[in-house]
């Protein structure tokens, strides 16, 4: 079995015409454990690749890095075998001096504060206590015109997804060339942006100013709040916001753009920032 | 705001026309606090509405139920407020006599065996251990024709994704008649699987023979292991499965069947129970 991808046989039906056996390419699922300091902090499922860029990136979302310093050294763990082969899916990650090991509840802490239960407004007042950047006074502008070459763009870069149609991905744009920076594919949407900020923080890019976050799905709060870790003023996605994800922009002074498809998108929050005719009111 | 779509101005741009100024409508994201006994146990980021039945399905999921009578009570915590009303976002389930409780650290547990560090055959026996029910002796045999009905049913059931554009769905069908036993949608597709399962285990309708589970997006190993605890012996996707998911199903004997579009259909594991033309080897 490839890391990425793997073969296996399957059955292609189609109604009313004989059915195929034949060999098909799935997209590879894996668990990654990320520990900091030999202590296990998460376990996410994702596609092998990328993995040191994904525990970076991760770290960098939940406010315990933010700088290339920061993370000063990863590996992977040699006692993570499987017939005495290393599985790859057990990394350490070593601190920079004078950082903070994560709290082991910190996903609980992150949403969570004393003001209420939980509810959607502290998740974003957490997210805001949480950021080292402020995306608020980010004065970067993108056309819509070029704006709208992304998501193809996109597409073009995906080449997993050409080979199994089972992969997220999220790329990095500069807002001022368009220049695509980076691209990350994963079964996970999370840990696609994951990678591609994990990519930025370790080679001393944070904070993301004057960039767009393109994603090929839905923009949910987790991502909105990944974009606003790294410092992105802008973030694109082929599909629908939810909410709390326009919410948590609204609050930090973040672009939301969704349904961005062929000529048209939607601007959810931030609309300075996307240059386009004059506005009418409807 | 709505609990389960929120309106919100937003600005409408289309190249080369007049951007809009006007009102649209966004699926809710939320966060929920399941507690267990008191004792807090997860968040997840939900759409508001069958929150029991998301309870319910997780616990499912996780192996701590399988049957009605495992599931003795569930009510919000009167304690959750803002401004001094009730966020609804957080809650707290009773199990029933004799039920043990989860394991705080139940996540990180259900993907680790002490075989190996952590890898997809660990993931994978982990499910094999937790599930009550077996799927492999399930004989149901479905018609292609007749599954090939079930996006479109999916579809059409999918009424808030008609005003947002911004919701997974899971439907639950009975292999045996084709009808369509309960639709759920959430902006998480993990959610809307636990609500469908959550709403079957509390009318103690577990194990879930002899049916067919839905879903509107990809087929990850997470989807895979929910049904499989649930007792489904096929799973259908829209789109692709993920390597892990398929190699959970063939180990379990479950029905994988992805990229279920138009009339065709691609059967990963266990197609016995997919009745088409004879199949031809290419």
């Amino acid at each position: 079995m490839g890391r990425i991808t793997a073969r296996r046989r399957v059955t292609r039906i189609t109604i009313g015409a004989a059915a195929l056996r034949q060999e098909d390419v799935l997209a590879v699922e894996e668990p990654l454990e990320i520990r900091v300091g030999g202590r296990a902090l998460v376990i996410t499922m994702r596609t092998p690749g990328h993995d040191f860029d994904l525990a970076a990136g991760f770290l960098v979302s939940e406010g315990v890095i933010s700088g290339r310093d920061d993370f000063a050294a990863a590996r992977y763990c040699a006692g993570a075998e499987v017939d005495g082969e290393n599985t790859f899916n057990v990394l350490d990650v070593t601190l920079g001096f004078g950082v903070a090991a994560p709290d082991p509840s910190l996903e609980r802490n992150f949403y969570t504060t004393s003001s209420c239960g939980i509810c959607g407004k502290a998740s974003i007042d957490a997210v805001r206590t949480l950021s080292a950047f402020a995306v608020a006074g980010d004065t970067v502008q993108i056309d819509a015109s070029l704006l709208a070459t992304f998501p193809d763009r996109l597409r073009e870069g995906q080449n997993v997804f050409d080979k199994t149609g089972g992969l997220h991905a999220a790329a990095l744009f500069d807002a001022a060339t368009g220049e695509m920076l980076v691209l990350r594919e994963d079964v996970g949407r999370h840990n696609a942006v994951d990678k591609v900020v994990g990519w930025a923080v370790t080679n001393g890019l944070l904070p993301l100013r004057s960039t767009v976050l393109m994603v090929s799905g839905r923009a949910s709060f987790e991502l909105a709040q990944k974009a606003s870790m790294a410092g992105i003023p802008i973030l694109a996605a082929v599909s629908a916001p939810s909410s709390l994800a326009v919410e948590l922009a609204a609050e930090l002074g973040m672009t939301v753009v969704g349904f961005l498809r062929g000529p048209s998108m939607v601007v959810y929050s931030s609309d300075e920032r996307i240059i386009s005719e004059k506005v009418a009111i409807s």
